[in-house]
């Protein structure tokens, strides 16, 4: 019987407010029965890559009325992730497939209803696996609809992004520039702002940490104001923003990670710019939009064959280091995409 | 020579802010000459009735950055009206057109660049002409574009409607009850309450100023959350009805009135509903979507000769009493569209 360890990491129990810690989560080894069949729409995979994801915060406490439900104490948390089909009870996929998709965070998952899941069977494997954890995977998806789909971006219009050096951002950042934008980004260090504006091609960035007044901040590099503003971060950055917008701006929020952590979530008083610009602020979930997945591998794979698309991983290895990453996700520590690697193959 | 009598009413300085007086208004007497030809695009009209509207407010400071110039100090103030061509230098325009659009609180008006000053001429007059200030005028297509286009409403959905006693929003209401949605708004009297719900249909109402937690009353009246939110408020009432979303619900944000008035903002805190509920916010200028006007006719017309349009004006009778309709505004004093009627013909 080939019962074999299975190493997992799980949520000791949901949390309140503030920062989560690693001691949130707990590592324990249970066992599970590789050579068992799956039962009808099941599938037993193996895991290869994780994602660590700002909105799994959310998931961490216990809250109602969010749009993803909270994870299940004691039990293995839940993230986008590379992983191998072992055996399939699911007619879309077969054994040896790669597929990217919700598994657990765990080395082996049977994961149910696997077609209802969303998971997608990866079908180009000339580009490296891990990057359907994330930019070929949710994180591009995101910056992709967030962008062309809720932005509708117009050549030479100024967009400013915030915490610009992430996953997203820094892909929004570059599609901006590829569509001849002038593209500016906020970040936390000047490590991050010298990636952004070396690497990744950003007209400017600036590390939002030294700015004291941060209306006074865009007004430098927007003195003719903002037309599009890709929202990572809320609270007191979306107020600077929009004192800054110009008419007819767009603001898609994708996230608003500063908020995440707070008792109360910060005031915003420049709402009154909504009107004053007839501004548009939509917030967007990428699941709304999966169905534009083959447009985008069509637009993104060619730009990454020829290296067009700048894409950073912060790697961490072995399921052992999961919860630090994770952690490190909301203190800003990862410099790109946080994967974990769980297996190479 | 026809030199008459020009009665005017002039804005002494631009103010700060808080509550505009009475005293900021001064009634004045010009004189005009009626017989002197006016040149290439000028017209010179008889002002028959005048629109009082919120947006004057922000016109009265001296503000940067608003959508609309300030009101120049000494000078009639400028708003929306129905007005008879007298004289006419405009190819669009000949003597004894009836006309709406943006013209001098005074009884005769030399209109400039009339044909850039967004004029409408008036075709159907088996309404009240009054109508064209409001209904039929800027106050319409508000509720029309508003309504139709921005929060691009479907049958069933539930609607909630700020400041809904106002003249935009008993329209709102009722396009929304003629199109099968669930309707409620809120205002701030019994008397206006009893309005919306015995005179325009709306599901229910409610006064904003007898409920102690915004939220709640929001959540009594939308159990399942709301669709659609016509913003005409700002501050708490924007606050409480973001954290009654529904998914992908829709604002529609045509004023603030709330906020006017104020030294400094209030905050708005549930801004992550924006994203939890994939949330649309958009601010909208009438005027972006005037080329609709005909369209709008066609469907405004019929209901009107039907009576299935109630359409209220609180008239104030005479130039002498306009200072004090336009004050009334903004302590809630109108019920209804806020009209001053100059001269009947």
């Amino acid at each position: 019987m080939a019962e074999v360890n299975n190493k997992q990491i799980v949520l000791k129990d949901n949390i309140g407010a503030g920062s989560p810690k690693e001691s949130d989560l707990i590592t324990r080894v249970s066992k599970i029965n590789l050579n068992v069949p799956v039962g009808p729409n099941v599938i037993l995979v193996k895991n290869l890559y994780l994602s660590c994801d700002p909105y799994m915060r959310s998931r961490m406490s216990k809250y109602e009325g969010r749009y993803v439900e909270s994870f299940t104490p004691d039990q293995p948390i839940v993230g986008l992730g590379v992983a191998k089909v072992l055996d399939s009870g699911d007619e879309k996929f077969k054994k040896g497939d790669l597929i990217w998709g919700l598994t657990g965070w765990e080395e082996y998952s049977l994961i149910t209803n696997a077609h209802a899941h969303g998971l997608f069977k990866i079908e180009h494997t000339d580009v490296p696996l891990s990057y359907y954890t994330g930019l070929l995977g949710m994180t591009g998806m995101s910056a992709y609809a967030g962008f062309y789909e809720v932005c509708a971006p117009k050549k030479g219009e100024f967009v400013f992004i915030s915490a610009a050096s992430g996953a997203v951002g820094q892909l929004v950042g570059q599609f901006a520039k590829l569509l001849g934008c002038y593209v500016v980004g906020s970040a936390g260090s000047k490590e991050k702002v010298d990636l952004l504006k070396n690497e990744c091609g950003f007209d400017e960035a600036f590390n939002y940490k030294e700015e004291e007044d941060l209306v006074a901040a865009l007004k430098r590099y927007f003195p003719e104001g903002i037309d599009i503003y890709f929202e990572n971060v809320g609270g007191k950055m979306l107020d600077a923003v929009l004192a800054n917008m110009r008419i007819h701006g767009r603001i898609a929020a994708c996230g608003m990670i500063s908020q995440y952590n707070l008792e109360k979530p910060e005031g915003v008083y420049n709402l009154t710019q909504i009107l004053h610009k007839r501004i548009r602020i939509e917030g967007f979930l990428v699941t709304d939009y999966y169905h534009l997945y083959p447009k985008f591998l069509e637009m993104i794979l060619p730009y990454i064959r020829e290296g067009k698309i700048k894409y950073l991983e912060d790697t961490a290895e072995g399921l052992e280091s999961a919860p630090a990453a994770l952690i490190g996700l909301f203190s800003g520590r990862n410099v790109g995409k946080q994967v974990v690697v769980v297996a190479r193959e």
